[in-house]
């Protein structure tokens, strides 16, 4: 029960769609400008790229790996694939000027790609460029009836952002280096360019410090990067068009550092990592001048290691309590005129900064950094909005947006694409207070997600945040962001992402079999609670709770729901074909009759107890679904009797089951309202 | 529509299983001698384990990665499961010596594990042991009502043999490092003990030499490890308990060789890549010392980088075309006295196991290697057969088995699992000479293997070649083999392995797109065609033929198959329970209509042109299936112009198309000549 190629005939039918040439190209993110040729270029096994004009190794290695992901992509063999001159080869590369020494956020990454049946020429102004390019080839090689091919199409591409970022939090779980790796395969695939990195925060320390080793040796229980991987990672993303820029979360979210050296905390005592979620007290001491001694030394050190010009300091969620109940930090404040944490935190800022600076960076924090006489050089990373950033960019400060992408609320892919970094509070500002806006970060946090579920948590779903960075405003087409998500999904599996192929060992360990068609069935329509709901749900979760529950396994959007849902209204529309209500009809008595297919399972194993609830609810409410189809197909108005006992159950099923949402229970709802005579108007969502 | 739990029952009901309880405990290979008790050990997100008695850092090691796989398997988190002391864990461990420094063939594997509802006591008199142990203990663990947890067992287990080796040809086409890593991984978790590494061959010379480096430059496409990659393999293998064996192909198998180095050869000129596959003329020239001094040298740098006491030559499949075309060559043979080619290679041999032995090793090589005059120590592994194994330990060499175990052929398990080292040509011998018979090898040869499925050409059928190596002779019982193979088969998947999650999206590139439902159901009911068919059928392939087909994407044993063959045998055994007859009657139904989801494939992509007539074969015998069983059910006789009919479906659809054999065919054609009154007698497979 997979997508129906007829369903994207459905949507464009429901919804009509700016450019179904560019769609049927499934380019992610899409470029600026596309236009379709005839004919195509046939991509052999004894394809073949030409480097001409300037070049430099890291293009070179640009084109390995470019190679290496045609390969996988098309099965093809590894060998006689090979770098060669012009005249024999398919794909001609050729690049006005090479990249900077260290990847800079206004470095030139346009490019033009303009295919024929007889070649490709890719034109870039650098390597970076032509790293976009390669990408944008690869997703044009399509299956056809003669061989793999791309169809001709002239491109010229561009990106609306500078900076396109992914934020990864390796701090409350911690995520293995090759983890790290598949995930930065997969923002070039789709043309992100930073790799924020979250390296510190209460829970774990994750990073080595030779001139601080306590800070990895006691305050990361042994899971951290050594200097050697941190340096392979920032090689390796450099290889693909992506900065790292490394972020240390401080004055607060720092109770790993105190572990090591509790004399930098502003409360006396000894510190344990932090196990619990949550915003904590532990904070730095920004009174005394040997926290800024630390400091100088640790982010001199640090500022060697990552060679991005941008250093993120973190500077979010301080309580102050530390601070309040410290009464030396009182008296300082006291002393210096200091009236209130908040100004005692820019007070922090203002000396961070200059360290930061001192060693030859700029620094990045989030929101609350922003506060009077930083200069003007910082940048601000927005968790509040687009007002927040719009004020930041009147006050002539460059912002980020990360509000409305974070991808561990669990929304669904259209909710985070929908949200522009330009728009509602940052929609009214003068051309130079927009170019402040450098774009915005996907941010991944991970209380919830582990080493072996991260994946499907940012993908596929992260693309649709990199076409809003990258594409023009105006594309913003929801059925045509899914038909190429959808097959986006798929091509990321072959750079190593496991965010589908994770999904069966996870039922699989649930179920405690390999016999898990009742159980997938089900899992297929269900999502994780959104937003914070599982933290308020499941308090007592520490970062020693196994990852190991239905809720764990479940992806993050569903995509049988959303294609149910839409076919429900097609129905209701009354827009559906015939084939369309034989499926909406074959779907629910699927799910009417799948509950006893899980019902020897139940007994077996203790983590099938989250399922059976949920199980049951599909199954009774499916049932109802089907009466309501009836009632719908023969014209007659369900009784009230009926109608309060299906709406009953369907208010039952919408309900959170162990931090899980059952997703077709609102479109079965319509249908039964439907059915009542009611019309889908009782039915907001 | 995957396992079915009621077919264990069916198996077992079918064929009397000798050891019901042992069976539930899903052991593989099946230790020596284990005894159930009441209770079960929890296993917890505290679980620890403490390390008494002797130690060492490979010990700690071997827990630390047990560890991480205990974790994999149940999904618990990576922090607080640690080494700990002895009244604090619930694994404790006892060895009473270290390991050898380099791993020896002789060295005890023994271990006894003894689990309580309190405790787990695994004892070992080595490192070694325990690392087996290791390995039960965690196929041990099973999902409960109640949480993760290991029955009470009292284990005792050493292996049969002491050699238990899979070969993997590096060269036909080349394995990168993490594939084979995770073939190590596999092989450690059911108890292999030597990963015997195919290095060089006509097609292409992997491993650097830094003596010869025209070896690896000129004779692998740039595709080779490099020698610290081989170290680093080494000591993965050694954490693992498994020895590393190289394998040098001499003097025959060795164009790749001569690419750098023509002067070694037995005919003058240049030398190109072998891209065909087959067996070739060339061959080193065995006449002339700078032959010799060349081995000398190489084998001389390469038994320092492997530092096992074994060191393979190779020396199969010479034509000796090279040697009878070279005057020179015929020249040295008359004035030697050698009369023919047999006794020129002989004489090669011992030129070589000369230098093997002044370079501290044992040679190991195929059946003909086996001549006069060579030393009694050397290690002879055999393709022919029990009979070659039994002549060479009654002439007191030491042997191996090979015979039987080539993995590539795409035998069903069950064929492999039988064959016994000890059995047929070597049933008679004595104690001594059936000592001298180590063990035997499954081989991966890779004509038709790439990194992207070997796993799944290995896996999992390697695991019943590995018990037989491994468990008394007695146990070899199918159907319980199957069971506790179906199990192992997604264990393997959560170390990494990727015979099950590579196909999918094999699958997808075949159909251009993700809808698979129809492809998959088709080709889970697909083999590629057995022994050396492919190779026969296919000619013109070559190392550079894209291994992304049909054939490529199913796996070498269909499990439904399997399963639809068992119920249809119970069926016409009247044995079949009625949920039996509903499971067939519903498969074909499946079938039969299957072939309308891949209509609109096929007119999408290249790929799909194997898939459409085996598709319609199905299509149509599935039908005359379904005719079979209403002529059974209504105890009517079919009449003969419609089984004439039906047995011709059935002969096409047994016909190979496109190297793929319907392995459902020969149960449907059972069910036709049953209905048609004439038994079973007519379909001798």
């Amino acid at each position: 029960m997979r997508t129906l190629g007829w369903l994207m005939a459905l949507l464009a039918m429901l919804t009509p769609f700016a450019c179904p040439q560019q769609a049927s190209l499934y380019l992610m993110p899409m470029p600026a400008s596309v236009e379709r040729a005839s004919g195509q270029l046939a991509i052999t096994p004894s394809f073949a790229v030409a480097i001409t004009g300037n070049t430099e190794v890291r293009l070179q290695r640009a084109v390995e790996i470019f190679l290496d992901h045609l390969r996988r992509q098309t099965g093809m063999p590894p060998v006689e694939v090979s770098l060669t001159d012009a005249s024999k080869a398919a794909l001609v590369i050729r690049t006005e000027g090479i990249s900077k020494e260290v990847q800079d956020v206004d470095e030139d990454e346009s490019y033009t790609l303009d295919v024929t049946s007889a070649v490709a020429k890719l034109s870039a102004p650098n390597t970076l460029g032509a790293m976009r390019g390669l990408e944008t080839f690869l997703q044009l090689i399509t299956v056809t009836p003669e061989g793999f091919a791309v169809p001709a199409v002239a491109i010229k591409d561009q990106p609306r952002f500078p900076w396109r970022g992914l934020m990864i939090d390796t701090s409350r779980h911690f995520i293995p280096l090759p983890v790290l790796k598949r995930n930065l395969d997969g923002m070039a695939a789709v043309k992100m360019n930073v790799f924020h990195w979250h390296l510190s925060d209460n829970q774990g320390f994750r990073i080595e410090s030779k001139k601080f080793p306590n800070l990895q040796q006691m305050g990361s229980d042994d899971l951290y990067y050594t200097q050697d991987e941190a340096r392979e990672l920032i090689a390796y993303a450099r290889d693909r068009g992506i900065r790292v820029v490394p972020e240390f979360d401080m004055p607060g979210h720092s109770t790993a550092w105190f572990v090591g050296y509790p004399e930098l905390a502003s409360k006396p005592g000894s510190f344990a990592i932090e196990r619990s979620w949550g915003v904590f007290d532990a904070a730095m001491d920004p009174t005394q001048e040997r926290t800024y001694r630390f400091l100088d030394e640790f982010i001199g050190e640090m500022a060697k290691l990552f060679p991005d010009a941008y250093f993120h300091i973190g500077g979010d969620e301080v309580n102050g309590k530390q601070w309040d109940a410290n009464p030396k930090i009182q008296d300082f404040m006291h002393l210096h005129a200091i009236k209130n944490n908040q100004e005692l935190q820019a007070y922090f800022n203002r000396r961070v900064q200059e360290i930061v600076r001192r060693h030859g960076k700029t620094m990045v924090g989030w929101d609350e950094i922003l506060q009077p006489d930083l200069p003007k050089n910082i940048v601000v990373q927005s968790w509040r909005g687009q007002a927040s950033l719009a004020e930041a960019a009147k006050e002539q400060y460059r912002g980020l947006l990360s509000y409305g992408y974070y991808l561990d609320l669990m929304w669904p892919a259209a909710q985070h694409y929908l949200i522009d970094p330009l728009s509602d509070g940052a929609a009214n500002l003068t051309p130079t207070e927009t170019s402040r806006i450098l774009g915005g970060e996907a941010c991944m946090w991970t209380e919830f997600a582990s080493a072996e579920n991260i994946d499907s948590r940012i993908w596929p779903r992260a693309a649709a945040i990199a076409e809003r960075m990258w594409s023009p405003a105006n594309v913003r087409d929801v059925p045509s962001m899914y038909a190429r998500l959808d097959r986006l999904r798929f091509r990321l599996e072959w750079l190593g992402l496991t965010h589908d192929s994770a999904y069966v060992p996870m039922l699989r360990r649930i179920a405690g079999s390999d016999d898990i068609s009742g159980l997938r069935v089900l899992a297929d329509l269900l999502e994780p609670v959104k937003n914070y709901d599982r933290a308020e749900q499941e308090e007592a979760a520490t970062s020693i709770t196994p990852l190991n529950r239905l809720v764990d396994a479940v992806r993050p959007e569903s995509q049988t729901g959303r294609e149910f849902s839409a076919m429900v209204d097609a129905i209701l529309a009354n827009k559906a074909t015939p084939e369309m209500k034989e499926q909406v009809r074959s779907l629910l008595l699927l799910w009417r009759d799948n509950h006893e297919k899980l019902e020897g399972l139940e007994a077996k194993s203790f983590l099938m107890k989250d399922v059976v609830p949920i199980s049951q609810n599909l199954s009774g409410l499916a049932a109802a679904g089907l009466q309501a189809l009836d009632y719908l197909s023969g014209g007659r108005t369900a009784p009230e009797s009926w109608t309060n006992a299906a709406l009953a159950l369907a208010d039952e099923a919408k309900k959170p089951q162990s931090q899980v949402l059952l997703t077709v229970a609102p479109a079965i709802e319509r249908l039964i309202r439907a059915a009542a005579g009611t019309g889908i108007a009782g039915s907001p969502k």
